[in-house]
């Protein structure tokens, strides 16, 4: 019976997956409506304000949804939003039996679409593929549960854990297949962060290129002493540009004459720009899976302010020596335990390199 | 038929595994002989100066060897060394067909095993799973055809590649799991080597310990000023030490005092050991597998001296900071090519930490 749910709600985690550049501030949701052991609706959300997976499952069961069981990989909504509440459309189409992949994990609404369904007489199972479904949707979760973020810092390292040449050269350590999957990490988010070094040495893009999705991404710059120009690249791309800062000087009038850049400066500490205060607005502007592409000063600091909740390191088998730069400037350690939590999660070959993500102890 | 080559060399395979601990400076081989899809016969090569694996094998078969199929991982030897040729003993037993892993890679004999075997009108099969073959016999391969032993390069690193912290401390960045594996490589290597830094600050034991095979190895402590001190644990554990110098320092007289300590001081360079010359030496002393368990100073003179055939990291998900000792210390590197040639060969799971091996591109 078990295996049977795992069968379908795999189906609907395959169309939650379709979702994947588009849901954002929303989260992923796919669902399949099964009669007879056949699959005989499918759907999944789009965008936001656009209909639930739900929705276009039951639309196109129509009848066939009379007895039938329809596989959510999310708890069905009970609740008006944006559009009316799914409960009421998965009840009035004569379903016998839900399948739920998570509880909504917006603990204000978690369980309530359940009891409503069971209150309708409908058999309800929940809990099914639970981990994929939570995969799909890291940054919705955190953001609705903790009030922050899910960040993921990305790091492109030699096999000595160096991130660039004394003399700055960090183009290219690791190899074609590795940057192309940094495009796809780079669509999947919904903010790219980096530091006032990494646009003042590479003065990098941080777009994504050479995939069939066109996105454009929201970037932020964390440079509290304003050090960036704004006739960098990342400042002239199009993509709109969020400007942290903690400077009053008179440069961040070129930044503000700017349409594309957004200037945040109510969230410093002393000199610096307040990190955790930064992330807690991020996630108010519903910015909710973040990836840091910066140096070895940003990625320290996020680490001993426990803002890091992934690690994705591309790793190159070329070997950069002492002398390179580092991965995270943090304060001496003085012993050797796990200090920061973090568990490798995977790893996988890239060609030439390999892909090790790390997660932190939860 | 392939398949069945496959399956029964699988068979010698895992005979020749049975001496990986016992056979240096001989290879590794394991034998089988098959009659009617049978085996009737099987051995090994279980150390210098006893029985090769055929002998075993068809002793074991006796009559049942006439008509049969012999599975060999290496080609037999067709010379009188501490022991009679086994060609002779294949060719009398009355084996039909012989099945062999790879050729004898000392050129002088390579090919004349088989062809004294297909005069004998013995059907012979050559390179069935020779990379298995060859993977139990990379350190005897490499010092009768290249002069020099397999060099493997243990490092217990951290994610961020830092080896030790500033104030020294090394024990322990990895978990247990990744330590009791590490007895395993020192079990199956001839010599282990470490510099004099390493002595002076770590002052290891590098024996075997935890395991059911008891081997005492041979170390080899490279140490040019001799700056290690008589008294060091390492000296002083029963196994045989070489110490490689260029010191003529009086001290050294203490050191020619211990019954276990042999001083290799012809093998200078200006004020350095000459590293190539000493693995030369190394093999002519017909050790073919070693290991190096070091600091970043000689791992990083062995990699500029392309003398390194495999990399061995074990690596924990912490993180040391940039403060922290790095692998190899290097002169500044100008580009990013790959310079020293290495790929990544396999990557595995040790319980909190992941072991990672990198080969030389050959």
């Amino acid at each position: 019976m078990n295996k049977t749910y795992e069968v379908f709600m795999r189906e609907a985690l395959k169309q939650a997956e379709l979702g994947i550049y588009t849901t954002s501030p929303n989260p992923n949701v796919g669902c399949v409506v099964v009669k007879d052991g056949k699959v005989v609706g499918k759907g999944y959300h789009y965008q936001s304000g656009m209909p639930h997976a739900e929705v276009y499952a039951l639309e196109m069961a129509g009848d066939n949804a009379i007895g039938a069981d329809l596989y959510v990989t999310l708890e069905p909504c009970c609740h008006y939003g944006k559009t009316p509440p799914c409960i009421n459309k998965i009840i009035s189409s004569g379903i016998k039996k839900v399948v739920i992949g998570m509880l909504d994990p917006y603990l204000l609404v978690s369980g309530k679409g359940i009891l409503a369904l069971r209150n309708a007489g409908i058999d309800v199972v929940v809990g099914i593929l639970e981990n994929d479904s939570r995969e799909l949707n890291l940054g919705f979760i955190s953001r609705v549960t903790r009030s922050r973020p899910w960040v993921s810092v990305k790091l492109g390292v030699s096999l000595d854990g160096r991130t660039s040449l004394q003399n700055g050269t960090s183009r290219w350590i690791t190899c074609q297949a590795s940057r192309e999957d940094v495009h796809k990490l780079r669509a999947r988010s919904d903010l790219i962060i980096t530091g006032s070094n990494t646009v003042c040495i590479d003065n990098p893009l941080l777009n994504v290129r050479g995939m069939s999705v066109n996105k454009s991404i929201t970037k932020l710059i964390i440079d509290s002493k304003l050090r960036t120009e704004p006739d960098s690249l990342i400042y002239n791309q199009g993509d709109r540009v969020l400007l942290a800062t903690n400077s009053k000087k008179t440069a961040l009038k070129k930044f503000i004459d700017s349409l594309n850049i957004e200037i945040w400066d109510d969230i410093s500490l002393n000199e610096r720009v307040n990190l955790p205060l930064l992330f807690n607005k991020i996630s108010k502007k519903e910015y909710s899976y973040v990836l840091v592409e910066a140096g070895m000063n940003l990625n320290g600091a996020l680490l001993e302010h426990n803002l890091i909740d992934e690690l994705i390191l591309y790793m190159s088998p070329k070997i950069l020596g002492t002398s390179s730069l580092g991965m995270f400037q943090i304060p001496e350690i003085e012993n050797l335990e796990n200090k920061f939590g973090f568990n490798f999660h995977s790893v996988n070959k890239l060609d030439k390199d390999i892909k090790i993500i790390l997660r932190k102890n939860i």
